[in-house]
C-alpha cells in the first residue's frame, strides 16, 4: 500500500456541479502543478464516473469518496472496492458524513480495503467516534464535526479541543494511526492551525471547489504545511 | 432522449469480477457486434467507474445500474445522476432488486432522469409493483421477482403470468410504458416466450456475465428475438 | 377489517415529548369525548410502547404510526404487525413522510396489514405518488408534502391543487381507495377544506399535540366536518 | 442507572412468534422464579408493545430491544428512549446484529441512554468492533458471530478465541466495560464456559424462546453461572 505522504492535503470534491469530468480534471491538475512547486502532498478524492479519467490526466493519487463493503458478485449499482482500484483509484474515504455507514461494515470496507491495496481514512464526528475508528486500525481518521461541514468556520478555530483530543484519543488506542482534521478548513492558517493541533494534514471540500480562484486557495492552503 | 429501441436485451453487468475494466469493454464489443449482425436492440448497465471507458469503445447504448436522487452538492459518494450523463451514459436502472429506493426517491430519481435526459428503467418484482411503477411514468418498468434473479428457472417457465399480468397492469395505468421482463433469462427461449407474453424485451445479468462463451449466450439471446 | 368511519380526523402523535404515556392517554380521551359530542370520527396513531396502554382507556380506534414488512421471527427491535395487533391497535401507517419505505416493502407492509387484520394508510408526497401508492390498495392515501409537514400553513391553503388532483389521480386508478390531506391542517378551516377538495378527512400531527389548548383545537377541528 | 448485576443471562426474545404478549409474560415470569430460585441474575429484552405489560407483571429487570438516536420530536414510528424508559424499560440493546446502526448514531444512542438513565449493551461481530464499541464507553460489549445467531453451535464451542481476545480488547482500551458473550448459547454448558473466557455473562435468543421447555432450559443456563 501506498501511504499517502503526510502532512497532506486531501480535497474531497462531492458531487459538487462545480466538479464533473473535464472540471474535476482540472482542480485535479491545479492540485498537482502546485503540489509540485511547493512540495506540498495533495491527493483528490473524486466520484467513481470521474476516478479514470482523472487518474489518466494527473500523477497526484486518486481516491474514491467512497466504497461499499462487497465482494465482486450480485450488487447493481454499489461502489465495488476491486472496480474503484481497477480504474486507478489508490486510496478511498470511508464513513463520511454524508455517507454513514454501519459499525460492521466500517470494519468490512476496511477488510475489503486491505484485500485490494487502497489506503483508507474512515470519517468521524467526534472525540469518541474517533476513538473507536482507530480501533479498527485504518491508516487515517479524519475528524470533522458534521456541524461544521460546508461552514465557514474551521473546525480549528470553532472547537479545537476536538483536534487535539482527537489525535489524543486516537494514539492511545493505536499509535500508528493518523489524524486529518476536516470541516470547515478554507485557508493556510486553517492547515497550519491544524497541524499545530497534531494533526497530519486536511480533508477538504467547498473551500476549494466553491472557491473562485482555486489556485490560489490551494497554493494558500499549500503555504500553510510548508 | 433516444429512447431505446424495441424489443430490447439489456444487459446488467452488476459487480461481477467478470465485468470490470477492461473485462466489461470486451463483453460490450460482443454486444455490438452480435447487434450488428444480427439487427436486435442491444444496451449495456455497467458500474459506475466504467461508464466513461465502455462509452468510449463501443456505440450501443452504455447505461448506469444506478443513480441517487440528488442534485449536484454535498453528497460525498453518491451517484449524481449529471456525472453519470456526462461520463456518457444515456440510461439508468433504477430501484433494482438489489438496491431498492423508497417510493419517494423512485420518484424524485425519475424527475432528475427527466432533467438530465436519461432514459430509464424501473425495476419491481412482482404485479403489484409494477402497476404502482408505471403510475410513475418511466420509460419502461423490468419485473424480476427477486426470488428468481440469479438462478437457473426463467420467469417465463417459474411464474409467465407474472410477466402477462404485468403487462396488462402497466398498460392500464399507463399506455406508454414498456414491459421488460427479467429474473432467470438465460436463453433465446425464455426471450422469444418473454416476448410471447406481451413484453417488448429483456433484462438480464448472470445468463451472461457468467457464461463460458459469451457470444455464443448473446447471439442466442438475440436469435430468440429476431 | 374494521374501516374507519369517514370522514375522520387521523391524529398522529409521533415521539413528541407531550405525548408519551401518561399524556397520549389524555390526548385520546380528549378525542373520544369530543368524538362522541360531536359524532365525528376519530383515530389516534401513538408510539409502539403506547398502543396497549392507550387501548385500554378509550374506545377510539388505536393506531400504530409504522410497522416493518417482516413476520414473526429473527427481527431484534423491529416492529411486529402481529405484535401492534396484539396490543390492541387496529390500523397503521405506512411510508409516513419521517419513515419511508421501499415500493416493495410498502407493498410488503400492506400484505402483512391485510394477514394480521390491521387498517392501513399509505403516506405519500405527491400526485405521482399517490396514484402509485393507490395502485397497491390501500384503504386509505394520505397526501402530505413534507416541506408543509410540521408548519403553520396548511396544504389545503398552500397547495389545494395536490389535494383535488390526488384525488382524482387516485380514483382513476383505483375508485375504493379514499385519500386523507395531511400536512399543516390546524383548524376547522383547513378541515372543510380538504373535504370540499375531496378528501374524506385529514391527518394530523403538531396542530394537535403542541397546542395549549387541545380540547379546543380537536372541537374545532371536529366542527370542520359536522 | 441500576446497572445489571453481573454475571448475568439476559434473553432478547426478538420478534418471534412465541413472544408476543401474554406469552413473552410467561416466559419473563419463568425467568424471575428461577432467578430467585438460583440467585442468579437475569434481565429479559422484548418488544417495543410488550415493555409496558411484562414491566408489570415481574420484577426481573425489562429491556428495549432496541433504541433510534433521536430526541423527542417528529419521528413517526421510531423508538424513542424517552417513551422506552416511560414504558418500564431499564436498558436497551443497542445495534443488534439484526439492527444495525452507524457508528455516529451508535455513540448517539448512547449519549441518549445516559441522558434517560438507560443501562446499554452494544452489540457487535467480532474482536475489532468489540474494541472499537469499547471505545465509545458503554457498560456492556456483547460479541455475537453473526453466523452463529440462532444456530445450534455455541460462539464458545465454534470460535472461544473469539470470546477471549473480545475480552482482552475491550479490557486494553476501557477497563470498566463487561463483555457479554452471544450466538448459539444454548445450555448452561456454553454459560459456564463463556464465563471461564472471561466474559461475565450471555446474550441469548431462540435457546431459550424456541425450546419446548422453557423452564428447564432457562434452570440449566441458570445452573451455568451458579
Amino acid at each position: 500500500m501506498i501511504l499517502l505522504q503526510t502532512p497532506v492535503i486531501v480535497l474531497n470534491v462531492k458531487t459538487y456541479g462545480q466538479a464533473i469530468g473535464n472540471n474535476v480534471i482540472q482542480i485535479a491538475k491545479i492540485m498537482e502543478e502546485v503540489g509540485k512547486e511547493t512540495s506540498v502532498s495533495m491527493a483528490i478524492a473524486v466520484q467513481a464516473t470521474d476516478i479514470y479519467r482523472v487518474k489518466h490526466e494527473v500523477s497526484i493519487p486518486v481516491w474514491a469518496e467512497h466504497i461499499d463493503p462487497i465482494t465482486p458478485g450480485s450488487h447493481t449499482g454499489w461502489t465495488l472496492p476491486e472496480a474503484v482500484k481497477d480504474a486507478g483509484a489508490v486510496g478511498t474515504l470511508i464513513n463520511h458524513s454524508e455517507h454513514r455507514l454501519t459499525l460492521a461494515n466500517i470494519d468490512a470496507c476496511l477488510t475489503r480495503a486491505h484485500e485490494t491495496g487502497l489506503d483508507n481514512i474512515i470519517c468521524t464526528n467526534n472525540v469518541a467516534t474517533s476513538k473507536a475508528a482507530a480501533a479498527l486500525n485504518p491508516q487515517f481518521v479524519a475528524v470533522e464535526p458534521p456541524e461544521l461541514i460546508g461552514g465557514d468556520i474551521s473546525v480549528t478555530a470553532a472547537d479545537p479541543d476536538i483536534v487535539s483530543n482527537s489525535v489524543d484519543a486516537v494514539k492511545t488506542v493505536n499509535e500508528s494511526v493518523k489524524v486529518l482534521c476536516g470541516a470547515g478548513v478554507k485557508n493556510g492558517k486553517d492547515v497550519s492551525k491544524a497541524l499545530e493541533l497534531g494533526s497530519e494534514g486536511v480533508l477538504l471540500a467547498s473551500g476549494v471547489v466553491k472557491a473562485k480562484n482555486k489556485r490560489e486557495v490551494i497554493k494558500d492552503l499549500a503555504d500553510g504545511i510548508k
